[in-house]
């Protein structure tokens, strides 16, 4: 074997090799036991050409039903079937190239212990999750803060958008931290390898599907924190990228075929105009525009409608969820995608896991063209399978409208009254995610002003209203910053390095107002744990009446009054107005502080401020 | 017969009465020949009470089904059937009153002819509306501007509110200036008798389903007025009111029972919030409000779930159809109605008129909660069968801030974008009726800052557009104000009265700016009613870029091109950029100028101009 082959090897990350030549299989291996059981099989030779698409597999059970060869003749495609009793071992596959025949051994895995238990358990209202970029966390390896032989060298904790360190074991040693807010759910923005040049923090320039980051760990890691967080009751999310790739990814370095992304004519950017999708008036033009142009020069958008492509994905995502125990999926630029295409993938991997859950970046406005997206109680021609979104409308047209915007009809608090009325569109909004901020997103703390007490109220929106609650890392101690021009919101949480004078792990050298907010959101995370009203309760509002917005969460069992006052003076709470749901109920106690009030008095809640009050007999 | 019960009967306008004693019968006629041949008569004795509900009627075909009475016994209902072949005629009815015996004349004639061809036709997007305030337009008689015996004895132009003389017979005098601007139908706010004892103007406080208000004429005269438009071509709109009455209308002085209207402990208010009929988290007491909360002090809302009032209602609906050739049917305050009754009584009218064309007023805000009262694409329990609506969100969310606002990514022209992308909710879009301003909403002069070239490009729009077009009175020579507090928005029409000294019918006294947007409506108007691709063309639109929106009008045999210029600086116009639409054209005729252009060639459009053109092969 030639050197420079056994370093690319080494750097894609292939490991078994019989005595192939420079052989890489992409899915890298696979289980049996599995239901996907047809696999495609993308064979690539790095320095060699195939002679033929001709090749052989001598192994029981595995028949290949068919194979396919590329313009490019570095590439051929295997479609087998995984018979079910096939026991688990080294599969040999002998190739024909035009060096002479190959052999290269390609694993068949036993399936992970707890299957369908343990992991693959869905994501549901019942969770609270904190979204990581992992290079902003915590730096828990020094040695892997640069890797020798990819692309991006930089290291630099003042530059917002060089590396910074974080890493897989930096999470892992703050599972405790993390844990104690009451989180149940980790979503890491990908780790998967992004070798490109610059810009890498945040992973979604995937370049290598099979492969950790080693700049945050490898498989054995990120498979330890799985099982780890599994140990602590706690589930995992991974972040799906079916509309792109990175521009050094070997399959627009070599593509198989021109086809395999989507060409134009010159650079062409999305549109990024979801309307033309559903519009009854749209034109062909910006609606390919919006699914076929690039969304970043550098991200070469994939052609979905190529079949070998499709099955890429789609396996990849079939592997990642075997392989590290995942329990729910995020999918990245989710409107982007070929929808077919995206219906088709999520059904293939509902298919494999039955109790997984979905939601999706739909970051568009306008409840309906949010809904179009997700499992909707719309008559569309298009009918989407993806259970749920992200919540960008509570976001944009809810929360921060409620808490900047001076109220009116449809202004301020009424926004979000708005907004959540809406969900007569959806079929899951248990299911959507509900935020205050992401690494897309301003950080809500600078977005309302740097006011600790509206930065507390939407905390308390956050964990109390219907849906998921997902915690971007370190709003909890009032990270602050905005998106432009400068990426702060990407900055790295305090303590996470050694050498931080600040550590909100610990709390040392943090301000009170950080301390009191991360209290409470340690105190109603770990009280929504317990709650079933707050986890899986029916919902109930009251028009809002003078930036007064009182809502319910309630079940048969416990029953959550919210009272949030959006107004800059004081407004008196007569329980008796809401007697829908306070019927029946002496007292209420507060969540946070844990005062009680008598509900047969009227009571006055200050200006700007919220109130989570649990109603007791 | 007493002189008191004679002038009561002549004020109620029942002029058929044999032998009886100060009774009223409604409806006060039917016909032979109706589908609707099930009819409950709501009988009234204005100064006696009935001894029982037993009624005699003794006239072929006519069976008596069921008698009803009530607490208030001045009132008995009859369940009559008119069977298909009964002969028209006088109908004897026989009463018993406590007084004796009575009998009274109810007249049975035949129906009109032309029925569904000449009338009950429906309006569609072929049409172009004006929306009339008759006291507003043009005073046709001056001894009708105050009527003996009506409470409101105010006249007197300087105020908004009292009453200003415009009648009937002012409307009727300028048929050939409205046809002339291209106008095909006509809409009059409520034109029935409104004997409140102020603010008559607007009409919405009916209290005589059966009586046209004599400050604005009478039957024959409304009847001759639809004969004439029908002649002509034209189409009339009836504007039914089914939510409220005015608190002087019979039923609420003096009430069958006490459930016919809405009865609460102390007055209530409508909280005018439809959101809780359709939100999943709605309460209870927040839907009661909406539903059943006076519109206002002066107007009872109408318990629509006491069957005998619905009947009421539903009837007269009916009735005023066919005894004034109504062809198109304007519903106000649509969303305050009790749902399932808007329902049935569509339904009723359907039934009879199967043409009928419907428009509810739904001043909601947001795309969906619009969609959810007419018939739509949404998997809601409430299935609505209202054809169409008042598109507000198309003036609120799209025309005004197309002009009004800066351009963004969803600011600007970019919401008028969004929101007609959002007609894939609706069934029937084509049906929406457009405005730029109507009695209750600012003149869109006022909007636009009297800004006369965006006058013109509202216009171009308003007649370019899917949907049925609506112009408001005078808004076509520049008529301004703002609705509140002066009630400016329902000003006098310049040259309605012999005394002004502008006169926009004959161009006496107007400016040329005035002449020239007058002049654009014209040319438009008729225009259009000969474009086949206005008048039933589908519509593609482009992405807006940078304020420039362009979008089409389009069928086999004609292509218009609308392009709108928001932004305040000129934009390239490169035709091919559009070729799903302007392939296979050579040139492009602007419909207001004249003027062609070379569609070979790239053109300059100037900031903030709208050009409609005709492509020309």
């Amino acid at each position: 074997m030639k050197k420079s082959a056994l370093i690319l090897m080494l750097l894609f990350g292939f490991s078994l090799v019989a005595n192939a030549k420079n052989i890489e299989v992409y899915p890298t291996n696979w289980w049996t036991g599995m239901k996907t059981n047809s696999i495609q099989l993308l064979i690539r030779s790095t320095d060699g050409l195939f002679a033929s698409d001709k090749i052989s597999i001598n192994y029981p059970g595995i028949t290949v039903v068919k194979t396919h060869s590329f313009s490019n003749q570095k590439y051929i495609a295997v479609d087998i079937v995984i018979a079910p009793e096939t026991v688990a071992g080294d599969v040999t596959i002998e190739l024909n190239q035009k060096e002479g025949k190959q052999k290269i051994k390609w694993p068949l895995y036993n399936r992970r212990s707890g299957n369908g238990t343990e992991y693959a358990q869905g994501v549901t209202s019942s969770d609270f999750i904190d979204l990581i970029m992992v290079d902003r966390f915590s730096n828990g390896d020094v040695t892997n803060d640069k890797v020798k032989g990819l692309r991006d060298q930089s290291l630099n904790r003042n530059e917002m958008f060089d590396r910074h360190g974080g890493d897989l074991q930096g999470v892992m040693n703050n599972l405790d931290y993390i844990q104690g807010l009451g989180v149940t759910t980790l979503w890491f923005t990908p780790i998967m390898e992004n070798d490109m040049e610059k810009r890498t923090e945040h992973g979604y320039a995937i370049t290598n599907h099979y492969k950790i980051d080693k700049r945050y760990g490898d498989d054995a890691l990120y498979g330890k924190l799985s099982d780890q967080l599994h140990k602590r009751g706690m589930k995992l999310i991974f972040d799906a990228v079916y509309n792109h790739i990175g521009s050094f990814h070997f399959l627009e370095l070599d593509p198989p075929a021109n086809d395999w992304v989507h060409r134009w004519p010159t650079y062409t950017q999305t549109n990024f105009r979801e309307i033309p999708l559903f519009d009854p008036y749209g034109t062909k033009s910006d609606k390919k525009r919006m699914s076929d142009g690039w969304f970043d020069k550098i991200m070469p958008d994939i052609n979905q409608g190529n079949p070998f492509m499709a099955n890429f994905i789609i396996q990849n995502c079939i592997w990642h969820i075997e392989k590290f125990g995942i329990d729910g999926i995020r999918l990245d630029t989710y409107t982007y995608n070929d929808l077919d295409f995206a219906n088709r993938c999520n059904k293939a991997i509902m298919d494999e896991f039955p109790k997984m859950t979905f939601f999706g970046e739909i970051m568009v406005h306008g409840v309906a063209n949010q809904a179009y997206f997700e499992q909707n109680n719309m008559d569309v021609s298009f009918k989407s399978n993806l259970q749920s979104v992200v919540d960008f409308q509570a976001l944009y047209y809810g929360i921060i409208p409620a808490l900047t915007e001076p109220f009116g009809w449809k202004e301020g608090v009424s926004r979000l009254y708005y907004t959540l009325s809406s969900d007569f569109l959806s079929k899951n909004p248990m299911q959507k995610v509900l935020l205050l901020d992401n690494h897309d997103e301003p950080r809500f703390f600078s977005v309302v002003g740097e006011n600790v007490e509206k930065q507390k109220m939407g905390f308390q929106w956050l964990l109390t209203c219907r849906g998921i609650p997902q915690l971007y890392y370190g709003s909890e101690v009032l990270m602050k910053g905005f998106k432009n021009p400068d990426g702060l919101v990407r900055a790295d949480f305090p303590g996470g390095w050694k050498e931080d004078s600040k550590n909100a792990f610990t709390g040392k050298g943090m301000t009170d107002d950080e301390k009191s907010t991360q209290d409470l959101v340690r105190k109603l995370g770990n009280f929504r744990k317990n709650s079933s009203a707050l986890k899986t309760g029916k919902m109930m509002h009251y028009v809002p009446v003078d930036g007064l917005y009182v809502y319910f969460r309630y079940d048969e069992n416990q029953t959550i009054m919210c009272v949030m006052n959006t107004s800059n003076s004081e407004k008196e709470i007569d329980f008796q107005k809401y007697d829908e749901r306070t019927t029946g109920f002496t007292s209420a106690k507060n969540v946070i502080s844990e005062e009680s009030l008598n509900t047969s008095n009227k009571t006055t809640i200050p200006a700007m401020k919220m109130w989570v009050l649990e109603l007791k007999k």
